[in-house]
């Protein structure tokens, strides 16, 4: 089969590697309509992470074409979605709702998914079929919920996002348009995005932003303070990971307020002082995507929300590598690769 | 009056301070049946936090003495307790729980009440009146509602202690003893109290602790986990504030479990990366005692609990110096004193 693999930063290549087979009587073996960068590929594209000849990729949709003999809730021929991180779903952390963390879990990222087929173990934890074969126009939003919606989702969530509830979204890449649009799904009174590209503003308004905040650190925060009479916001959903950003997001939130963060906190330091005396709730890590896909295909089956949006680049999987540099420098928000 | 008045770090005197006046409508001046030292007044005492002729004490219980013309909740003879921060309790903040971070705040560390009166800022929206003057032997427990079991009942709250979860407290001081009794009354099914001194362990089990661990840093989190099937404790009382106790209360949390933090983190810094893949929730800083004062009021008059057992030490307000000594010398866990 055909798939990424990164030589070393800024060096990828689309190359043929070896079929995935049943290792596990867990295992199932999916043929992928289609696969995705990450934001998080940037990080060993940028060398902030190792990278050493690695596959690719962790966000998949696709076709069962093989089930291990212990597989019982998805057969061959089903249209399956999974997450980033694969779990057995029955563990007490799974059944807690953190199948990211699961005890048995497998991280997609290391079986490499930006290819034609993948391994995905334990699938009776990890893969949702869909009701039947998606319309193809479907498929870039189901592909979104196997990681950005799932993401920006379990952000809304752990920000309690809701009724009565202003809500910020620090962050205008994927992950945070997708919160966005989860915030307006969990009902939240208003929802201020902070973007300054006018590109992704328009997607936040159509996803459910009321206002759009273009000023960062202090003086966004001087912003949302301003919007919110003087008091910060209830929720915050900080989706970019920065030192900066984390920052602007705990002064963002109102005292009893809470955060939830997604943004994965390289080079963060939080200062111990302030985050008490700001009286917040934080909340955040890996998302627990499991925990949100049922609710997510059916929003999406139903067309009632309509993430893919999200992706405004899509290339065939050879032309990986151009994906890769779209996102490096900012030309696209995410890339769908198709087969 | 007499009073408490901290010249320098280290040294202590107790003076003529001249007596408060109602200052605005809204204050209350009382006299103090009795007050204490807090673990926290050893920081200028110990010259982490400036201090410069300052008088000191933010604890109290005691009967109103005066009230202004625009207070109408308490009146002159109540018995009355009020918590660390004055607070409006009428307030956006104040009403969702946060009565510590009220919009108008008054410390009372800048008022000082190791005194024999008091001005009490706000005082319909701070004091507390009990049902009738309280028999001598509950004033300690009255009094310890004031801050510590007030910040050991929100700490247990914020760890979201109740039935079913294992509870951790990391410190054996005042507030995580009285954190155990919390988590006792809020129904834990199990409470693991960190402790290597034998008086505070045997506190911890009069108080509901049903294991002890003496071991501490990655020793005491390896303990926790083999106490808890590898996954680490539902809720995790942090009630110490420094950065090996913040860090050992962090990983002695499972995924998706709570940590409610009271100790004042001076000097922590809290690694970003470590805290995204911990996934657990955090909640803490100065507790907003005067969102559980009715209810702690109502245990204690019904003698339902006793903290005032975490004082092992009663003085005259004229022998505060030796109070803060002996606290400081780690002789006593916590210093009453009395008029």
């Amino acid at each position: 089969m055909r798939g990424v693999i990164m030589y070393a930063p800024g060096d990828v290549r689309v190359e043929d590697r070896q079929d995935p087979t049943i290792i596990e009587q867990t295992d199932a073996i999916i043929r992928l309509t289609a696969s995705c960068i990450c934001g998080s590929d940037l990080w060993p594209y940028r060398g902030i992470e190792p990278v050493d000849h690695t596959p690719m990729g962790h966000e998949y949709v696709g076709i069962v074409e093989q089930i291990g003999a212990d597989v019982t809730t998805v057969k061959v021929g089903d249209f399956v979605v999974g997450s980033f991180v694969a779990s057995d779903n029955t563990c007490e952390i799974c059944q807690a709702g953190y199948q990211s963390r699961c005890v048995h879990n497998v991280m997609m990222g290391a079986i490499g998914t930006q290819a034609e087929l993948a391994r995905i173990p334990l699938a009776d934890g990890t893969l949702v079929a869909t009701p039947g074969l998606p319309d193809p126009s479907l498929v870039p939003s189901l592909l979104a919920a196997s990681d950005v919606l799932g993401t920006g989702w379990f952000a809304a969530v752990a920000a309690e996002a809701g009724p009565g509830k202003t809500v910020v979204v620090v962050g205008d890449g994927a992950v945070g348009l997708s919160a966005i649009l989860a915030a307006k799904q969990l009902g939240a009174e208003r929802i201020i995005a902070m973007s300054r590209h006018a590109d992704r503003q328009a997607l936040a308004r159509e996803f459910g932003a009321t206002d759009i905040v273009e000023e960062r650190g202090d003086e966004g925060v001087a912003r949302i303070k301003q919007l919110t009479n003087g008091l910060g916001a209830h929720s915050v959903v900080e989706a970019v990971g920065t030192q900066q950003s984390m920052e602007q997001a705990i002064k963002s939130t109102r005292p009893g307020g809470h955060l939830g963060y997604v943004g994965v906190t390289y080079e963060v330091e939080l200062n111990g002082l302030d985050l008490f005396f700001s009286g917040i709730h934080l909340h955040g890590g890996p998302a627990p995507v499991r925990r949100f896909l049922p609710h997510l295909i059916q929003l999406i089956w139903d067309r009632t929300i309509d993430p893919g949006k999200v992706f405004d680049l899509t290339l065939p999987l050879e032309n990986a590598a151009e994906g890769y540099r779209a996102m490096d420098e900012r030309r696209a928000t995410k890339v769908l690769l198709t087969f």
